[in-house]
């Protein structure tokens, strides 16, 4: 059974929990003694086992409730574990959570292209909710995309379907460089980021953490460069080669832009700011040294200088093989994509905090499968200092169902007591206790 | 000025070694003062400077005439390094040597459709001989495809231009797993793969060593589960959560087909076995223990079997965010892909020899770039047990000039007495010396 109906008027969510696994016995079974072969000798309770083998989830919202609004208690425990502090369960969200697989999602997306989609606000703000809504993740990230600020910078993409995005007037001199405008009055230039944001602000509030987002510089460099998606970056490449100047340059200008950007999120509502290097894939580790990092870095930094208590994300997709070039970023949380062991990733990156990491086609695969990937994700991460997520985005073909098994796995599994040591020899011992899964059904 | 005519009924070659670099000076300058921190007091002697900036280089065979052949003192040196030994300098091959870049092998590419040219032991030699005779690389690699085996085990399969390898009957069920057949008789379903192989052992005796190659099982059972190239490999991944026995069941069977393979290329010349995990990109540190690395391990296994003393060097491409599970495999060299710094690798891996792993797009850049980079890559792998090479296929738009340049600078840097202890805290300081290259232009 499950009720979840769309707040009307506000923010009402009434959620009755049930979680029904038909796979749930043998699930329990499965991980239970990897568990506890792992926390020593706590005790993980099995899940209450019922009915069909993908039911009719629900979102784990334990509510209180505040006049007509139910205030989910966990509602900032993103935030608090992107600042660093200890929590009693690990937070989730997903990347791509709003996106193609959601039924909801697909309405726009059939209907509207995609710059109208992330630039209406009042489908922008919708789409951004879906999730919260179905799911209850505990972060709602602006449907929005890395390219959105470039119009205002004088650089116009369009996305096309099937392609990704085109950039018709790619960058490639020193003069185009010259030409990209600084984001002097974002109010006026991207007004419909700020409207979206502020609205999100108030439908999450006491809810969920509301992230905004912002594409790093070498990645937001590289589209502009190509003039679109690339195999190789070559032409960036021969740029960084031939002409690092200028690379240099444009390097500096955008981080500007988009320190500005993250600040105009932030003064409209965002929580926590995301920085992707979507193309940290297309750098050798050198390479990130010179041409990513000091601007991811640089972003972070006038956003601190702004607003020190907003927790800055840095995400280098296909960035885990030169993991121990992030530890000391300006970023306070390292996002983490699939490819790396989270134990390992937390021995090299120390006491940052961290979020990820779990492949996403394990989505598509049966729940025993999703609940054994989170379990050993949370286990991994070693009680504390990481936010679940995915190690890339949502792939289309996901069922609902599995989204919603993998936000309400996470926020089943109790972490107790456990505390990191910054430069220990990995993450120190800690307790996951898994309490009954019980609601109406139970 | 540069002689090196193609052989003529045997193996004559006369290289006249001279290396130009307009650039020399600044590219001396460039990396010198990087060379000298990085070895501390040792001499770096600086290029000879001449000419134009890209000119007619011309491999640095120094050779001793032996009858009417120059036989190259160093053409083991691949085969000893990979054996663990230590040489007087690194060796260097490249991934894709033979390939599109080369105007000498469009002239076949242009011709004839890629499994025609890959199984014609007349062409197959040229292809594979282009790379040895223009640049003259240490490695001699068979033109081939890791797919070549797949009809011989019943599985058809064709390269279509610019899309990639097709598979029409993919992989799907427990009866497709079972009519995959035993390699029994590679000798009557693969003869041309035995002749190519016989004829170059004899082309590339005196002059380099002659590598075969294989795909390791669980891209070979990846491309015939998905039918051809995929973005995400979910219907693998499938297989990998629902039907995990069924996987496990036709990785086993690859793996032994693919051992037997690659015992018949060494019982026909090939003296080093590279195993391609080409897809490992697609797989997590967990999904590597499981798929690939026992599988892999397994195909080592039964090559060493039969023929102790042939090396196999094992590729994972995208496998850097997981090294600290490849140091105990069961190949002698784990060759890096491009994404990870060269120190940290070996600092990872401890003793055992790598190979790679210079960014493939480096060749697109200026020489001075070339060089650091091979300066850079040598000397962080520490002064041996390094087999330079790129970290992915040389890119088709890539200058042939390029390709030379690197080998020549790969050949002119002296490694002395560096010792590399197993387990230390990373590679042993080393001492690189590159002497003055003069030739006739000197």
């Amino acid at each position: 059974m499950s009720i979840s109906p769309r707040p009307q008027g506000g923010s009402l969510l009434l959620a009755v929990s049930v979680l029904f696994l038909s796979n749930g016995l043998q699930a329990a079974l499965a991980f239970s003694p990897i568990l506890r072969s792992a926390v020593g000798h706590d005790k993980i309770q099995s899940f209450v086992v019922q009915e069909s083998r993908w039911s009719t989830l629900s979102p784990l919202f334990a509510g209180s409730i505040d006049g007509s609004k139910i205030v989910n208690p966990d509602h900032d425990i993103l935030l608090r574990v992107a600042r660093g502090e200890q929590t009693h369960r690990t937070p989730v969200w997903l990347m791509r959570q709003a996106g193609r697989y959601m039924a909801a999602f697909r309405e726009y997306s059939e209907k509207y292209p995609f710059r109208q989609r992330s630039e209406t606000p009042s489908m922008a703000i919708e789409l951004s909710m879906q999730p919260l809504e179905a799911f209850g993740v505990d972060g709602v990230i602006m449907f929005s995309d890395i390219l959105t600020p470039l119009p205002a910078l004088g650089i116009e993409f369009d996305v096309i379907s099937g392609k990704g995005p085109v950039i018709p007037n790619r960058i490639a001199t020193a003069m185009d460089v010259d030409n990209v405008r600084r984001l002097d009055d974002p109010a006026s230039s991207l007004p419909f980021v700020g409207e979206t944001l502020r609205t999100l602000k108030n439908e999450v509030a006491g809810r969920a953490t509301l992230l905004g987002f912002v594409g790093a510089p070498f990645t937001l460099a590289a589209y502009t460069i190509e003039g679109g998606s690339s195999k190789n970056c070559l032409k960036t490449k021969r740029m960084m080669m031939y002409d690092p100047t200028l690379l240099h340059v444009y390097l500096d200008k955008l981080a500007t832009a988009i320190g500005d950007y993250a600040c105009y999120q932030i003064e409209n509502g965002a929580e926590v700011i995301q920085v992707f290097e979507s193309w940290a894939h297309q750098l050798s580790p050198s390479q990130f040294l010179k041409y990513s990092k000091p601007y991811a870095d640089k972003v972070t930094t006038i956003v601190k200088e702004r607003h020190p208590e907003v927790p800055i994300i840095f995400f280098g997709h296909g960035a885990s093989s030169f993991l121990e070039l992030q530890g000391d970023m300006a970023a306070d949380m390292i996002c983490l994509d699939w490819q790396v062991d989270m134990a390992t990733a937390r021995r090299t990156l120390g006491a940052k905090p961290v979020s990820g990491n779990v492949d996403p086609t394990v989505l598509l695969g049966p729940p025993e499968g999703i609940v054994a990937a989170v379990d050993e994700c949370v286990r991994k991460a070693g009680g504390g200092g990481h936010i679940l997520n995915l190690g890339h985005g949502v792939i289309k073909t996901t069922p609902e169902d599995a989204v919603r098994l993998f936000v309400d796995t996470a926020k089943s599994i109790e972490l107790k007591a456990a505390s990191r040591e910054s430069g220990s020899d990995g993450p120190p011992p800690s307790s996951l206790v898994r309490p009954a899964l019980a609601g109406a059904g139970a």
